[in-house]
Formats: structure tokens, sequence, C-alpha cells
């Protein structure tokens, strides 16, 4: 890997000093942030994930807040997803599309109240399109990025260590509920949610200064569960088919397309952005779609998109591949038109380092 | 340098061939691309720059383009610099601020034609914001972001070499002008422009895959020139005061505050977004301004921000710090309370590898 340079530009987190006392290896950058990719080795933190528990570092999920009288109005609009049964304490996942459908971000939302939301970004200035929005709308709202920093625990002992560190009434919380907890003295929402399908939570810690006061309890009190630090697991959130927003999807895509057509109630998110433009698309469906795929020999790291072939025209692309160890075979994320996207279907993929047999499957691995 | 986890989500660029071929040593990622930071090594490539001539990979400098006929009225509603004059052919230097005033980019805007503009960005998704306004207020006009990468050909003999490439008339254009050159039959936007103080031009390279032939043609002419890879160059940025939206100025700043204030002529821009807050502004004059500094004694990597201290106060912020072989000093920009901008003041600076002392300069180097 050629080395990330260091700017103020790429900020660091409230947790940086914790993820390199941890002997990160491998960054990426999220939202104009540091976002760790590998500590031990992506295989060995994969095995670790699986087994025990990790604390992730996703500062960079930024939160976009919304507070005020039209909050919950700009909300509906950002999301053709029917917002109006969703109560505070919940966390909903939200694909947010321009005007043409085009996916922008795919966030959580969560309800603070009626009139406060906070949303939990994917890899995009979302921040921007909202302030746009609400100027342009002469909204009663203001939107901003508060002083708060996700802080994952993942893996099947989190509710051990989480109920540690912030009582045992933790571990009553829902899937997509979050609630209000202590920590030494300052109240801060903690979700069960995550990007990974073992199970686990997302602290909002509030306040940069007490993201490593977090940080070392929950590694004081998880000393026995093998706690230790992790990153969202490339290998994991394939099998798993949890999508990522830059990789697996852009702005070309609508959400039916990848898949999140249950997402969005079109006719009833009355004034959301992009709802004509969607009615369109849910009556007719879409034409190609995100299929699981096993992509047959080595691999190179999936840095571009890899054209898929199917009766010698192209047929869609690979944007996320990895090498599976418990399922011994090579897991992957792909767009394919529907000519060619049943289960079963033979294709091929030009990968820079050549041509692999590819084979679409019925459903993700997880 | 820990690695950079390559990914789809982080762009490969048209020149990305390459610049790994020319042996890129680092990136860093802008407008979710790679940008290259280092190749022999920040001071080797620091003198090859000011002595010969550089080819730059700086297709992160993305473009939003405005198209139909609210463009212009757009264009005038995104930035405090009056637009009226401005003819087909020039490239202008644009703040664009939100509704209080605070930055969000610091672009050039070309203007194609009375209804056609691109907007060659810094690091961050303005495009969204240009998107929010334009829906919000229903303009008549397309924004997108079209396959067009700018590659940056810059140093004391960077005419000779554009020259071989794209004919001798691209030695009568003028500073912030541009022209539309051939290169293999492909007209293509060429302006006098670029990231340093050392002279050369912006390539506005159309389609992806003229991205490696344009490239080789420059490498191939210029052999007797001495060209290499280059990129934009820490340290010769600091020394000429080429601010970087992220590092040195952000949505915290107003133009003022970033020493920009000739370019905000907010009496006169009609219907641009924050001129409330600017006119402000604009009357009572910032409270801290960006400065140039010396700063003594041996450096970190500046890779977040410094805290300034003076009479034993918080009084400002370094945020870009590199020594400069030519003048013999360790160069940087920091913003600084009006109690304590004068030239001469001497300040301290808290590094992570301790204080160091700081005298405020009169200006920047080059």
């Amino acid at each position: 890997m050629v080395g990330l340079a260091p700017s103020r530009r790429v900020r660091r987190t409230p947790f940086s000093a914790g993820v390199e006392a941890a002997g990160v290896k491998g960054y990426t950058v999220y939202n104009h942030m540091l976002l760790p990719t590998v500590f031990a080795s992506v295989e060995e933190d994969y095995h670790h994930l699986k087994s025990a528990v990790q604390v992730w570092d996703v500062a960079c999920e930024r939160q976009v807040e919304l507070r005020g009288p039209d909050s919950g109005r700009l909300m509906q609009m950002l999301t053709p997803r029917d917002l109006r049964g969703m109560l505070p304490g919940q966390c909903c996942y939200v694909p947010i599309v321009d005007e043409t459908g085009g996916m922008l971000n795919d966030p959580l939302a969560l309800k603070l109240a009626e009139d406060r939301w906070w949303i939990s970004i994917a890899d995009s200035d979302l921040l921007f399109w909202v302030k746009g929005l609400a100027y342009g709308y002469r909204l009663d709202v203001l939107v901003d990025e508060p002083d708060v920093s996700p802080l994952a625990v993942q893996g099947p002992l989190a509710d051990d260590l989480v109920a540690r560190v912030f009582g045992d009434a933790i571990r009553a919380l829902r899937f997509f509920r979050f609630g209000w907890f202590d920590f030494q003295g300052v109240s801060m929402a903690v979700a069960r949610s995550g990007y990974s399908k073992q199970g686990g939570f997302e602290i909002y810690v509030d306040g940069t200064e007490n993201g490593m006061p977090v940080w070392n309890a929950l590694f004081a009190a998880g000393r026995d569960l093998d706690v230790r630090a992790g990153c969202p697991n490339l290998i994991e959130r394939i099998e798993s088919g949890l999508l990522s927003y830059g990789n697996d999807m852009t702005r070309e895509n609508t959400p039916h397309e990848c898949g999140l057509g249950r997402f969005c109630s079109t006719q009833t998110a009355i004034g959301c952005v992009g709802r004509d433009a969607l009615l369109r698309v849910a009556k007719e469906g879409p034409t190609r779609q995100i299929r699981p795929l096993i992509i047959e020999g080595d691999l190179p790291r999936c840095d571009r998109v890899w054209p898929l072939i199917g009766g010698g025209k192209n047929v869609g692309q690979v944007t996320s591949a990895a090498r599976s160890p418990d399922f011994g075979c090579n897991v992957a994320i792909g767009m394919v038109r529907m000519t060619h996207w049943d289960a079963g279907t033979r294709l091929q993929v030009e990968t820079p380092d050549g041509m692999r047999d590819v084979q679409v499957q019925e459903s993700f691995w997880y």
C-alpha cells in the first residue's frame, strides 16, 4: 500500500490516539476523516470480529443535525422512506436521493425528538445537500455538524462489554433503537446498530474530549473478553451484503437498483425529493440490480470497477470482492443487468489480473 | 506513513497508471479521488518544480458543470465575487460561502459561455450544495459532474513543454485565461493557471480515455526538459501563500478571515448566498486572519490544528507547516487573532512534539 500523507484536511478523530496505539496498519479517508481498515490483518481481524468483540473508530460517520420546527418536514423531503410512524428513540436506514432518484447517501436517521434529528452519514457531504434544500425552501431549521463521534462495539460479546461500561439496561435495547446512557456524568445516545452482522452497538460519543475516556473504559472493562481495536471488515461486510456508498452504489444508481426498494414508500412519502422519478422506477422495476457473486481464482484488491461479461457483452460490474475464509470462496458484490441476474447464471469478470469465472448467487452468505 | 487501503470509493483517475509507473510514494484523498503527494521526496520534488517542469495528476479537481438559461444567475448566487464583467474564456477564483458566510469551497470558475460554466472544486462535495440550491429555487439549469479531469503542467519550463504538445499559440495565453486547443482531434480547454507560483497550465482533459494519451504525449515531448511526474508541493504552496481548503480554512471561516475579502464585492454581487452575513463582516472587518508565520526548531508533520499561544492565551492556530530549503526556515500558515497578528509579533505554538517559538511575518515568501 502507498502511504496516506497526513494533513489537517484529513481529520483525525477523538479516538485516533487509541487507534494508533493499537497498531493500525491501513486507513481510508471517509467524510474527510481517518477510518482504519486493518489492524492485525483483514483475515485475522475478521476471525476475531466473529468470535469476540471489537471497538471501532467510526467517528467518520459524521452527524448532520436538524433542529427546529421544520426538521421533520425536511427529513421527509430527504428520503423516499415514509417516516410518519417513526418515534423518538428509533433508528431508520434511509436512502437519500436527488431529484432524478440517484443515491446521494445511505445513512441511518435517528429521531431524537419531534424537532430534532441526527443523520449518521456515509461518505458524501450530505450536509451541503441538506443545507441547500433548507435554504432554497426557506425552512425554519438549523442544519449543522455537531461534535458527536460514533464509536462502534461489534461482535458476539458486545452486549457483555457495553453492559459493563453503560449498565445492564443496555441489554434490553432492541435492534435499531437507541437510548440515553450515562458515561461519567455525560449522557450519550447508544444504539443497537453497526456495520456488521455480528451484533453490537454504536455509541454516539458527545464531545471530542470524551473520546479517549470512553475508548479506554471499554478496553479496561473488556480485557477478559479479548476486546481489540477493529474496523468495518471488508470480508465480513461482503458476506453480510452490507453495501458501501461510493463502492457498490453511487449517484448513478437508484435505490431500487441497490435492492433498497423496500425502503421507498414513494406513494406515501409525500414531499420527498425524487418522488416523480422513483414512482416510475417503482412501477417499471430496475433493469439492473445488486447481486451477490462468487468469483473463481486468485483476485487482486478490488480498487476499481471490474466489468462483468455475459454472452460477449458488458452486463454489469463488480465493485467489492474478497476471499472469504469461512465460505472458502471469493465473495463479491456486483450490479448485474436483468438479462443475467438470475441465481446460477455464469458470467466472467475482467480484473486487472485477467478474466475470472463468476456465478450469480441466490443470497448473501450471512 | 500508514498505508491507504485501495477501494473503488477512493476513485482512481484517468492518469493513475502514469502516476504509479512514475513511482508515487504518497497519496491523499481529495474529492473521493487519489491525489499524489510525493514522488522522489517532498524536498526533491520541490527543487525540481522550481527548476524544470512537472506534470500533475489533479483530476481530483472535479468539475461542477452548470448548463442552461439560469446558470449565470446560479453562479452569482454561489459567490460574493461580482461576476458581471466576466467573459467567456476567463477563469475566476471564487470563494463560495453558506448563508452565514462560512466557506464551503474556494474553486476556480471557468465561464465557457453565457449559459455554461465549470467550477473546478477544492475538497468538498460542492455539487450537493449547488444541486440543493438549484432544486430549492427551481432554476432552469442542469448541474452535473462531467468526465473532465484536470492535468496540470507546472514549472518554469511549462510553456516550452505545453507548446510542443498543443502548439505555439498556447504561449500567448494570459494568466487566468483559457482557450480551446486540439489534442489528436479532441478539443480541450487549457488554462494558464495552477496550484503553484512557478507558472504553467491546467489542461481540462475531456474523456477518461484521453487521459493517458495526453500524459504520454507530455512525457514524450519533454524528455530533454527533464519533465517528471509531480504534485502540489507542500513546501512551495506554503511559501507562496496558496491556501488549502480543509487545511487552512473550513466552514468555520469567512472569506475575510482567509484574506479573501478582495474577492467579495458584497455590495454589488446581488443575490449571492451569505450576502447579509458578509455585509456585516465587510463593515466590521475580521477579528482573526490568515498570516504567514516562521516557526523555530524541528517540526513534526502538521496533521492537526496546532494552537497558537500569546500572552498565555490561545490566540489562533497553525494549520500548515514545512521546512523550506530555499528560505532556511520553517514556513507556516496560521489563523491569528487581531490582537497578535501584526508582523514581528512573537508567539508560541503547541505542536505534538512540544512548544516552538513563532514569529508573524509581513508577507509570504514567494
